[in-house]
């Protein structure tokens, strides 16, 4: 950026919106379940390394229901007041002084995984474990309001041909995505245990990215339909442990070449390691409900397979990864990102994602 | 195999074919172009360790071509007797005394990169590139006759739902993909080289096996159109250089991820490493006439790259590999492989491979 | 090898060792404790595709601790009546008639696990995790006899620069390299739980593999300071979980890059973890006492962590890297394999290993 | 950094050398050789992303040669009138508004590829191959002068342990570690062709970082025997093609695993890939003096070998690696490092490197 684009840019932050200093919004009120709508959030401001966004679309994510129903860890990490929501698209509205790489007008997404890039993993290409991460609409105001802030680092610039509904939900695509890019799926059989948000668009994702046969495993009978409607050659029910003979079966009597564990379900961790070839990898990305016991001696030793703890999205070659898939036309998000809301529905909104009638729900923000 | 089998299968081999000691072959019957149909070579007789295959249906590759046509390399390296050919699927007729691994009546293809077994790639899962590698129908007897001899380490077994037309030429349907799988194409923009047989091959392979947006060049407009219509997104005429300019626009003017160089041509490795991305990876099947001159400090150094040199197909991981997409349903090979001929029209088979009038041109041998 | 010389080796095998059918060994002779000395076992007769091998030195395994004292494990798996013992050097005596690769005279270790080379694992070099694996003085008789037979795939010739003492313990070397190279330590901190035979093993392996700081933790002080002769720069006793603070301190405050559970101590597992910086590997070679219970969304999930299970020895790339190591002369083992006893005083050399006042101990059992 | 201590950063930017505005330094003078010494040069001023550091010590590199020598590299490529030096060690004078994580009195290093991390290297772990790269000390002012200009990004904190001296040159030494990393040597043999300033390092690094045997070719007897005591068992002179026998014959008559090509020399490249086994990785950091021939499908493709393009380090991996391997204590650097001039005597400085009879010259330049 020119010194004067980067005068013009100020001059946007500070003359563009002159009157408009407060902003629509849903905040965590209380300690307690729901969000709150106010018209009167007050419009953030970016600091010099900032960018400020006007938001179009968010997504609401299953963490947004942990926090919607204060849950313990909701009411252990949320603190009241803020503004929720970390999955969006928007504009860019104007940048801080420093900033270097936007300018306003530009169309983005962001990372909502903010650090202060000095630890090890933030300097090698790791950031989304970085020691001393905090998150958008988490640990910080967020985007579940017409206004977001975030560091320059964290922006993502969209690209033309991905339609806003898809870009208001790159940030769960991208935990799909990351999860089986780095198990790697091309050419290998594939099982996958839990097909909820996540684990549908995995679906799609693994095939997309070259997974050969895909299974899947899932209580509920409607994600299993779609589960083989998007890709996987077989879905099973978990309750019945036959599913792993035959997943085995299928996979020359040895297992699965990959297993993506996306339920957070204590005994789909043992099923889908049974189910997995020895010196398989598994890649983890849903969360226990607390310490899990199982036989690793013979799950995985003995196997001699690699289990992979997949947590975010890599900064940001998930994110390129990402792009490419939906320039390639491969991924399948019809039926995932299922209902839209404006904003103002945003109960609705939530009620439709957690009774699971909707799968990814998107509110509709701004202009 | 138990003992009691292991003697089944010597008596099958011993009284199951009591009169056919001989069998029809085509044999490069001398040191000049052409091969000559034979119907009275003897059948090979299989030795403690090896199996002795029915054949039924071959692929004629473009190295047959060098043989037919008797190049300074076919002239420099074909023993004048042997009967030609390497890509084949059959059944196993009979198995060397010391055999453990399978029995008579299996369906079987091989790999035709016969080892010792007692070198370091041999012994490390790398026995594609073992030093002391003979050829099947170009060091030794091959598969244009109703027998084949080869080692039992060399079998696979074809998984029941693969056709004979297409387990047939799994060798080069390997070359493709063990090209595609060491690049790693899975989430990346490919450009491929030159779409000759095994270049056409890699379209198929790389879409499936997850390339996202796939980038062609080939002079020949059949082959560009048939690029596109396998996965292609754009087919370019490489003899003009401005497609390089467009790939690299397309790729956020930075290149594509991966190159698969498939067509051998000088002018094919500097444009398609300058189409290339810094810090991309170039996988190298097609030979080139003679020793290259190319700018490696700005095309390779500079760049951060990773060249690749891939020699045939590993053993067996592009095997399972092949296997895994195949059973996927991913593979579009209908259009790749486009005539079959009984093996007594050998001469139009192997014209109508030439004159580019076919693609993969398959021999029908036996039952 | 030809015709001849595979004649030649047969002859050696029926005239060489003319009247001495019978040989000494130990043996499991009861379901119970120790073992007993024979001096009228029968001598093993190869098959078409084995080595028989005259053994001169064999190394006590802890396995073969839990043979001696015939624990649940051993009860459960060990058949009485066979001939123990895993891990040696010998000399080729006799090959079988269809044996391709050696000829008597050769100098060979073996790799004990046996397999018949037909899963996914054994065509793809990962042999060592076949689905159908036995075991040499486990599954049927072993080493701790004059001689023993194993197919001509598990040969190691052992170069001429290894003295026999080393070249008896290449299994358990074997198991500490394929951890090392497995986690990967190249300019690497690197946290070693445990430092029994294998725990210290992998120091010097991990030291001369290129690891940088090296931190260890064993509750014996003799163990430890051997830990910090052979190349860690501290030591720790466990029980006091002080030393994970330190160790992060020590490696910027993240934790350190790799982590080699040697120990099988279910707390080394969530200390080791705790102690492993976000992104880290960790490679399990100890096996614990039965399924364990561990935080893993904090010590695996949220980190971002690779948890790699280690079995055995890569066949045959471990015993290549362990070569290399060797004849770098980086190697320390001679405070490591502190006792050499003759076979007919196993009960001393059992106990000197057992009261932990040896560390690896070697029978001397051949000329 | 906290908002307080940011205040107190640009307080000292502003407060603390109110008179000194001018310092010593190194310039190209004229479109010509060599350089001039100048005491009157403007002290460099931050922008507000950037860190102004006062130099300690710097490295005469093999580029600055070229810039002393103003071959046809340097006419293309310096502007005249820059202060020039990329290799240094320094501490924090001060620090722009904007800057955010470090302050003044930090004793530190930095990386001389300065991009603006929007490219997709850049933000994904490769920066030191992004697109648009300019270099310190090469496209703008450098080291060679009392202080130095770079941004924030590129600063590498320099831990207590590590002496000036060596401080001075982690550039270069970087160069090494990287080549050496990129490859891959822990329990590998490795060949490296040429064993100048970097080269030499390549063996110490090597050596450290697990290398098994380690073999080097270089002209000079001088730097073959330094190479063998930094660790080469043997150091050939390159000029008679014998050499290449004799490591294949050492290495099972298949050749090395690894081949470091750091001489640039055109014979070099053909022999070292003779040198290297099939399935060898060869990373290539010497330039070469323009396009080279070579045979490449019998030195790469069908040797089925891996070759990598090897340019600065990447940031900042390559630095933590290079920092573990100082604190392990395993480098050998003082042959390596063998002079140190004040700045004044830099003509003396430049003459001894050029000369070769110094190899790393540093220049001491602040307190």
């Amino acid at each position: 950026m020119t010194t004067a684009s980067r005068r013009a840019a100020i001059e946007v932050l500070t003359t563009n919106t002159p009157d408009t200093h407060t902003m629509r919004a849903l905040i965590k009120h209380h300690a307690g379940p729901e969000l709150q709508f106010v018209s009167d959030r007050p419009k953030p401001v970016p600091g010099p390394r900032d960018v400020l966004i006007r938001v179009k679309k968010a997504g609401i994510c299953g963490t947004d229901r942990h926090i919607w129903e204060w849950d313990a860890w909701a009411a252990g990490r949320i603190p009241v007041g803020i503004v929720t929501g970390h999955e969006f698209v928007g504009t860019i509205e104007a940048v801080g002084s420093a900033v270097s790489k936007y300018q306003p007008g530009l169309r983005v997404s962001a990372e909502g995984h903010i650090t202060s890039w000095t630890d090890y993993n933030s300097r090698t290409g790791n950031a989304h474990i970085a020691s001393d991460t905090r998150i958008v609409g988490i640990d910080r105001d967020g985007c579940f309001g017409e206004y977001v802030v975030v560091p320059e680092e964290n922006v993502w610039p969209v690209h033309a041909s991905i339609p806003d509904k898809v870009a208001a939900v790159l940030d769960p695509l991208g935990n799909a995505v990351h999860t089986v890019m780095a198990a790697g799926v091309s050419a290998k059989s594939v099982l996958i245990t839990g097909t909820g948000i996540i684990g549908l668009m995995a679906v799609t994702v693994a095939k997309a990215a070259g997974a050969g046969r895909i299974f899947a495993t899932d209580v509920d009978p409607k994600r299993r339909a779609l589960a083989k409607k998007l890709g996987a050659v077989e879905a099973f029910d978990p309750r019945n442990d036959a599913w792993i003979a035959e997943v085995r079966k299928a996979c020359r009597g040895e297992g699965a070449d990959v297993l993506l564990e996306m339920s957070g379900a204590e005994p789909a961790l043992a099923q889908g390691l049974a189910g997995l070839r020895n010196g398989g990898t598994a890649a983890l990305l849903g969360l226990f409900k607390g310490p899990i016991k199982f036989d690793i001696n013979s799950l995985v030793i003995f196997k001699g397979c690699t289990v992979l703890g997949i947590n975010g999205r890599k900064m940001f070659e998930t994110w390129y990864q990402m792009e490419e898939l939906l320039l390639s036309g491969k991924l399948e998000l019809d039926d995932i990102i299922t209902h839209e809301f404006p904003l103002e529905q945003f109960k609705k909104a939530h009620e439709t994602m957690i009774s699971g009638e909707g799968i990814k729900v998107v509110l509709n923000i701004g202009g």
